[in-house]
């Protein structure tokens, strides 16, 4: 999170989003396009049956696609995202990689992995955001 | 969340969902293929904008959707989820409506309404499960 | 396709659509944000297995989309596209019914039910637009 | 269509489907969990704007998604898909890659790009399929 690879900027705009703090997600890299995001697995991440909740995995998706769409400057709301669900998981570092695909002013599409330790692929999610304004 | 029309099984099984708890979510109502869930808005659900986070949107849905797939007695699980946003909100309560679209013995679909106390439409989901076995 | 509930400049931009004509859909429906069209299986629409392909689904689909999109003189192109298969098919009328499930100024989403004579469902189908501009 | 890399099994699976037959799709290369169709525009493939059906993008990426689920001699059927407009084309060559993104015994999960002759990203497919049975 203190990163070379992060500006200030994109770090002080990733500690405004409160749930990211909430919920124990941090920045690990962060540049023109892209952004990568981590989280440990607690207690206060799991679903009914003991996993990691479908929800916080969005959730981990979401904050890369939301960081990777506002990198350049732009003011980019998610106007829509899907995610598949490939393994679960009980314990352990979460990463989610979200690189964007394609873009054009308006519109910019993201597809982001979600990946443990191992590199096993939890999750592939891919999302599109719409760019308002400029953020500043 | 004591309402009579949810019964103490299901009662039991939203309980267990930590991270419904974390986040505040209340179950409303959950019957054969159906669920509502609801939430007020905290601090700590907004994004860097003060907008509610779209995770949160999502895991809302998401957990309505868990819901009403397990209500059956199923071991349901995800195996993928659209959301498409349609309004966003700073504060006042949320509710995602849950309901089974259609279903087969091993696959079932479900479409998930979020809205706000005024009927306005946040955000639409629909979601795939995998039936697995019978939960207990 | 006659109906006096298409007017006949929707029937007109619906006849320019080459792929529609060429599969063999027709227009039944069409007014401020909704439309239903409908195709009778041939053929030239089977996969592999003998079964609807699934594309057909989708187009036929995707079609109510574009017309109910574009029903208020909006020129609103597609940006994306979920759909989930329900039930397969070999032969009969299939049927598409779009509506616009939100809209604002740039954005607008819609629901598509695809389902058969007897009014099985088929597929569910979700799309969001971007209105450029006035289509004339 | 006559590559080496095509087995004589799955050419002749891909000639069974009477829609890629109409629509004038072809099989370039087809293996362990992956496939490329590549076709032409022709006229009957265009929209009412004039520009390539968004529901022809979305065949030829479900065609290639169809035959890398059934390269492997399970009979897969797709559960869902969704599919992000990126670029429209009136004329010239598309092709459709898809690979394997994941799998387990009875699901798998598929990415599709669709590009054109040099290469430009027209559009990007996510499909799941279920595996039934081994197909013959």
């Amino acid at each position: 999170m203190t990163s070379a690879s992060v500006s200030e900027e994109l770090c002080h705009f990733f500690r405004q989003d409160a749930v990211a703090q909430y919920l124990g997600a941090e920045l690990v890299e962060c540049g023109a396009g892209r952004a990568t995001v981590k989280m440990e697995v607690k207690n206060t991440h799991l679903n009914a049956y003991g996993m990691v909740h479908g929800g916080v995995l969005f959730f981990l998706a979401d904050l890369a696609f939301g960081m990777a769409g506002n990198s350049e400057g732009n003011r980019a709301v998610a106007i829509n995202a899907t995610i598949s669900y490939l393994k679960s998981k009980k314990t352990g570092i979460l990463y989610a990689k979200a690189w964007e695909y394609t873009s054009n002013p308006r519109l910019a599409s993201y597809t982001v992995q979600v990946i443990d330790e191992q590199g096993d692929r939890l999750a592939l999610f891919q999302g599109m955001a719409y760019r308002k304004t400029h953020r500043s």
